[in-house]
């Protein structure tokens, strides 16, 4: 008796499971954090309105969600000005860019990424055999000119930025996207990731023709919208690309609740104003307690902030070891010189008063143990 | 300036959606349904204590699920006495489905199934270049021992069954699953698809090693829980293949307030023997509904009944038109002569009453159609 017969691709991937959830970690531990605020979600949470219709609809869950997510879909459309047509909904970016790496990746095309940016794009690619080229951030951001250029010089399938940048929350200008857009060499494909733009100042998004070709939008509800458990993202590209999707996504694969949920918030317009206000002022709070302890913050476009450790990723790591042995949760940049840095999302004040409580001696500590 | 480059096989699947749910039907009618009975999902919702926990999760969805599903899936794990790691939680069964077919299926592999069986397995197999192999059903029931001749002579990667069976609603006595199982060709994955198997007879649920590699189980809280919006299905194998989905599955992919949903359902024992009544009854009243219109009734061992039309497809697909003209959602099998029948999924006295009301016009409105 043998087990199943795998395909080569299959076979060729790593065992090793590259996420580990602060749930694990807290099972790890053998007890729960104290502040998570590592995973960049919103501690704010959702609007009161967004939590209403879930737990209405969580009676009306017998239903499998509708297979079109029309509502959802025509509310998005109208959101952004564009026809339903244009937007495709799904579970989540991280489903939505798997979807896409299977509709344009067979094994050995090109992608083109940063190094150190989003993980779960890099696995998607190479579960489906892509060979990613990755280009150094420049200055703590994302370098749409060696993007665009490695992208030509590899012929790449996709070419993928964040704007805003995970997990720096640095940004670019709109100009600087919209220019990247015009350079996009034929047959390559943009991915762009706005899942933080919602956080970022007036001018950040770029404006993008409903039908153009050359790119494709993500955006998600699980910031801006606080709703990161319910699995609910968006892409906005040309018609034709949205429909591609219908050859291989899981139709009835959105959860009816989420759906509901997604409506609302993306409704209750005023939360939305509230949240970024919250946001702002919880990132501002970051920077201070990072002030407070010598350290300097990066200006931040996003729900989280970049705290620059002041040394190399050997002493960052320390820190966070020492925090999350303080019961705080926080994550950093995989990628020198970027791994200088934690990376702290926003939460509310209960939150962020015990993760600057626990800074001060999580540096000590770190200090210590990296003289000795 | 032109679109993405679509791998070779994207460029040959149909673009047509092959799944048109019962809101996009509402919305080309212009007007709800006023029976809901056409999706095999359970009028009866979920246990009472399922939608508290789901209400409350809602205020906590701006967490990201557990990536492993470790608490839900521990308690799968008592409930059939196995281990964690037999256990995998995923978006569905359709999500899990999809998973496997890209684990194990390349371009040209066979694959075996009924004709006339579940069409989602049958999406996800050619969505990864799967070659099927159909063979018929035998008496209303899919043929064990045809689908392993035909395993066998392909060298299939994968051959499927549901015990009992969509669209039909018979089922075969566990012995006759499990010499299915021994019988199994080295190489060829078995799938058992049990999506129903909480409905069926004592003595339907096979027994199977918890590491036996041949097969892998499927099930899910859509039916006998009552939560198809919540999309919740698990897979039960040995533990290599459990691992393999790591490699390539959404680790984040799964619903917080789903997760506590299915929890709860899981717990509440109560809700699952009333609801396992309730079904029944509404069995027997779909099959008395049946015998006052002139009809037959099939023996079902799941949560809807294939009601036996007396004439052929042709006919069958009048009712079911007129039935829809009506207000009424219901479905049919695709394939002749199972396609002889309509299919009708349980649901509260109300919608049976509405469909009480409609099907002596619908039978009479399409006898004079076809007589015309």
């Amino acid at each position: 008796m043998t087990g199943p017969r795998y395909t080569k691709l299959i076979e060729s991937l790593p065992a090793t499971v590259p996420f580990v959830g602060p749930e694990e970690q807290e099972r790890r531990a053998g007890r729960p954090f104290a502040a998570r605020l590592g995973a960049n979600e919103n501690g704010f949470g959702p609007s009161p309105r967004a939590i209403a219709a879930m737990a209405a609809a969580a009676g009306e869950v017998w239903k499998y969600g509708d297979s079109t997510s029309f509502e959802l879909r025509a509310a998005i459309a109208e959101h952004h000005g564009v026809a339903v047509e244009n937007v495709l909904v799904g579970e989540g970016i991280d489903g939505l860019l798997g979807y896409l790496c299977r509709l344009v990746i067979e094994p050995g095309d090109a992608v083109v990424t940063s190094d150190g940016a989003y993980p779960t794009f890099n696995y998607h690619v190479a579960g489906f055999g892509g060979v990613l080229h990755k280009v150094p951030y420049v200055a703590d951001r994302e370098d749409p000119q060696s993007l665009i250029a490695t992208a030509a010089e590899t012929q790449a399938k996709l070419v993928y930025i964040a704007n805003p940048d995970n997990p720096m929350g640095t940004h670019h200008p709109r100009e600087a996207i919209e220019a990247m857009i015009e350079a996009v060499p034929e047959g390559t494909l943009m991915v762009l990731d706005e899942a933080y733009v919602e956080f970022a100042p007036e001018g950040t998004e770029a404006r993008i023709a409903a039908d153009d070709p050359r790119v494709i939008r993500m955006r998600t509800f699980s910031k801006a919208h606080g709703m990161a458990g319910a699995r609910v993202g968006y892409a906005l590209a040309a018609p034709g690309l949205i429909a591609a999707f219908d050859k291989i996504r899981n139709h009835f694969g959105m959860c009816r609740i989420s759906q509901e949920g997604a409506l609302a918030a993306l409704q209750d317009k005023t939360w939305q104003a509230y949240m970024r206000l919250l946001v702002a002022g919880a990132r501002d709070r970051i920077t201070t307690i990072a002030q407070e302890n010598g350290l300097s913050a990066l200006p931040s476009a996003t729900n989280f902030v970049a705290i620059d450790s002041g040394q190399d990723g050997e002493f960052a790591r320390a820190v966070l070891a020492e925090l999350g042995a303080r019961g705080i949760f926080v994550r950093m940049p995989f990628v020198a010189p970027q791994d200088r840095c934690i990376r702290v999302s926003v939460g509310p004040d209960a939150e962020l008063d015990a993760f600057a409580a626990a800074l001060p001696d999580a540096l000590a500590a770190a200090r210590a143990k990296l003289s000795r």
